[in-house]
């Protein structure tokens, strides 16, 4: 296997063995993107020059300094800051000082937003700044909708058809480690904007609960929703980045894995259920008959009526949050920013204060009722989306299914290994309580597997890979 | 008067009048600055080369282009993101490019720490870009305690009483309004930081309904308690800043100033009572028997018990809020982090995540309890602190009887007017329900104009000023 094919897991081992240095697998990596840049477009940012130059800088450092991602290639979502490289700054910055290109020396972070063409802040985001700690390899920033905040899709195209979105609001990021053009990527999620290119491009992503790691340099839309989301082509490696993230449940890490036979799930179609298509209706059916043959208990449950409002609810502070969020940029630049967010700050729906914080109030009061609900079984199965990714680059698709628990900050994984009408993949949603985080990746693993081999769709085979 | 003694409202109507130009205001300000700095030390970055740059090309803007907040002079608190000025960077950058100093050209944020020493991200906050846009005149950066999350002073001193505090985080903000050196101030309120300084410096401190303004661009403590906090000499001021920030209950502007005469107050004192001293009980007295004495009905008032353990929820939200946001710095420099935060980021009380929830939801079911409570009042009068500031410089003073209010996301507005034993000012906080900021501005106003004329303290025969 190329360097540009192996998990993070394996990456690491070969990193320690000496069978794979560094620059062999950066380059590995970018001959991959070079060869596939131009259907699928999925960086926003890419020096390969920086990325040889950490590579090599990588290489260069003792055993004993190395970090537990030593090397390992993450791409970043661009509305997550990044500082870049000094050294490459100075170099650049002393021999044409007074050129525009002195600036860009920087890794530029633009929020694929016209207000920020020329904007590179000397800052790593608290994520990116604890990546690069753990020696992770910075391979450049990927694709987004306007400030991770609208469905109008960027360039990139889903690797799996390029005549499809691969979702968004973390479209490069996604497209990237579909591809193999990365082998792992960071994200946001405010509404689906993490799962549903997970979904789209038959990986595995996953949102912790809420702010359990810092939101500190990642462009905010919506406070109480926005949430890093993390995406790989396997467990293992989302394990790796929950350590380096330092997410821990309550209850100690368990001494065996997780076994799918005997363990209790829950189906929940929810009450957005209405707008799913075809291929996640047999997802569901697949996923709970598949659980089912393989010794697992699975349940069909609803939820209470009470929480028939939250798609309400999530809309009203997503707007009311965007009113303020988004009112630097309309004092500033109105006429560059998205109708759609022109209308938050206008408060274009007229939501009053009260509707705001009843939206809030409900919401919160639901949350320990969700974790409570959600501790009666080892994990939710529910959709990621409706349906496989639709045709087209202009809308980025539906966030409904993802919008409730982004709310209701419980984690989720997408676990890939369904197929839609067209080839194309379909994940479901695993669900636990707040903070079961590590729980959740754990049975995430057990029910990929399943779900892989089993669920009627090849991630290799699709992409010839 | 001279420029820097007026309230903001006045510098605007003499810019407009045109018997004031910004340059004069800049240079009365940038001269009551060089008298009392040695003294009072509130500030972490002025460059007076830089207000006066900004003076003149305020100045020089046709009457057309000027904003609402025009030349008005500005303090930030050294935890929020200034960027500086591009055109003095590029001329210094050209003339010394290699030097360290061409990082500084740019306005530097350091937060206090070590860590941040050549610190200079070329960014605004929200916050900051909003007020440079309405034509603020940034003045410099504030001093504040260490990522405003600690409560050791910085170097600056209380201006009533060199020996003494001037509170905490928002040491400098508070100082420089409070001292006649800024017009008008920005801080952060994470427990009392911006109500506490507002006390201890006999100014009016407003903290608002939780993120009614963007926190973009703030240091991350405890996103469910941070909060931009704004400091004046006057309730107009604070007003005026209101309006900029695009402030607005559901109700519509009140036609007739507020009247105290035949209104509703409530006096609380709180669960945090035991912590009061003699000179915040004294005031608490005074306030309720003044406003009775103009006509308003005051009712002494009890919290229900289950908000008793709203001062353990804050702390315990506050502790695993900055796990999360200290856990970079703890990676990377943890020897020049402070060990109050590294205990944050070690979980040094290993409060569980279910006791963080628990925290979390009960603090989140409190605050629509907590509006209904208010709403029978026009506002609830309760202490700001225990009493005048404490002598020293090494702790900024106590938090209790700010952070319930900080962890209840009501607006605050701490109303000044009252002396302590040592005659060092002495304020009452006002409370009123979740977005009802501007109700409780001009409540705040009429009931300032009491505290102010017959509550004992006198702002300019304690400064001479």
């Amino acid at each position: 296997m190329e360097g540009y094919q192996l998990p993070a897991t394996q990456v690491l081992a070969r990193f320690k063995d000496g069978s794979l240095t560094v620059e062999e697998y950066a380059r590995s990596l970018l001959s991959r993107i070079q060869q596939r840049d131009a259907t699928v477009k999925a960086w926003a940012y890419l020096d390969p020059e920086y990325v040889i130059k950490q590579a090599k800088a990588l290489d260069q450092m003792p055993a004993e300094q190395r970090g537990p991602l030593h090397g390992v290639a993450v791409a970043v979502k661009d509305v997550i800051y990044t500082k870049g490289n000094k050294s490459l700054h100075k170099r650049v910055c002393c021999a044409y000082c007074c050129l525009p290109k002195c600036a860009w020396a920087d890794m530029p972070t633009q929020f694929n937003s016209p207000i920020y063409e020329v904007h590179a802040p000397k800052l790593d985001a608290a994520s990116v700044a604890i990546l690069r700690q753990a020696g992770a390899l910075l391979l450049g920033k990927t694709t987004t909708t306007e400030f991770a905040a609208t469905t109008v899709g960027p360039k990139t195209s889903n690797p799996h058809d390029p005549t499809r979105t691969p979702g968004g609001s973390s479209s490069g990021s996604g497209a990237a480690v579909g591809d193999f053009q990365a082998t792992l990527g960071v994200g946001t999620q405010t509404g689906g904007s993490t799962i549903r290119p997970g979904s789209f491009n038959g990986i595995y992503a996953f949102k912790p609960t809420w702010n359990s790691i810092s939101r500190e340099g990642q462009k905010i839309y919506a406070l109480l929703f926005d949430t890093l989301g993390l995406y790989a082509r396997s467990v293992d490696d989302l394990e790796l980045l929950a350590d380096i993230f330092a997410l821990h449940d309550d209850a100690p890490p368990p001494e065996a894995p997780f076994r799918v036979q005997g363990a209790r799930f829950a189906v929940l179609k929810t009450m957005v259920w209405p707008e799913v298509g075809a291929g996640t209706a047999a997802a569901m059916d697949k996923a709970a008959a598949l659980l089912r043959a393989h010794g697992a208990e699975v349940e069909e449950i609803e939820l209470p009526p009470e929480f028939d409002d939250m798609p309400h609810y999530h809309r009203v502070v997503l707007h009311a949050e965007g009113r303020v969020s988004f009112l630097p940029e309309y004092r500033t630049a109105a006429d560059k920013l998205h109708g759609f967010l022109v209308g938050h700050v206008e408060n274009e729906h007229n939501y009053t204060r009260a509707e705001q914080l009843r939206a809030w109030d409900s919401m919160a009061a639901l949350r320990p009722k969700m974790d409570s609900i959600a501790a009666g079984y080892e994990a939710i199965i529910t959709p990621s989306v409706p349906d496989e990714a639709p045709e087209g680059l202009q809308s980025t698709g539906s966030a409904s299914f993802c919008s409730i628990w982004t709310g209701l900050h419980t984690p989720t994984v997408n676990v890939p290994g369904f197929k839609g009408e067209n080839g194309l993949p379909i994940g479901l949603t695993l669900v636990a309580p707040r903070y079961h985080d590590r729980h959740l990746l754990a049975v995430s693993k057990a029910v990929g597997e399943i779900f892989e081999a089993e669920g009627g769709w090849n991630r290799n085979s699709s992409l010839g890979v």
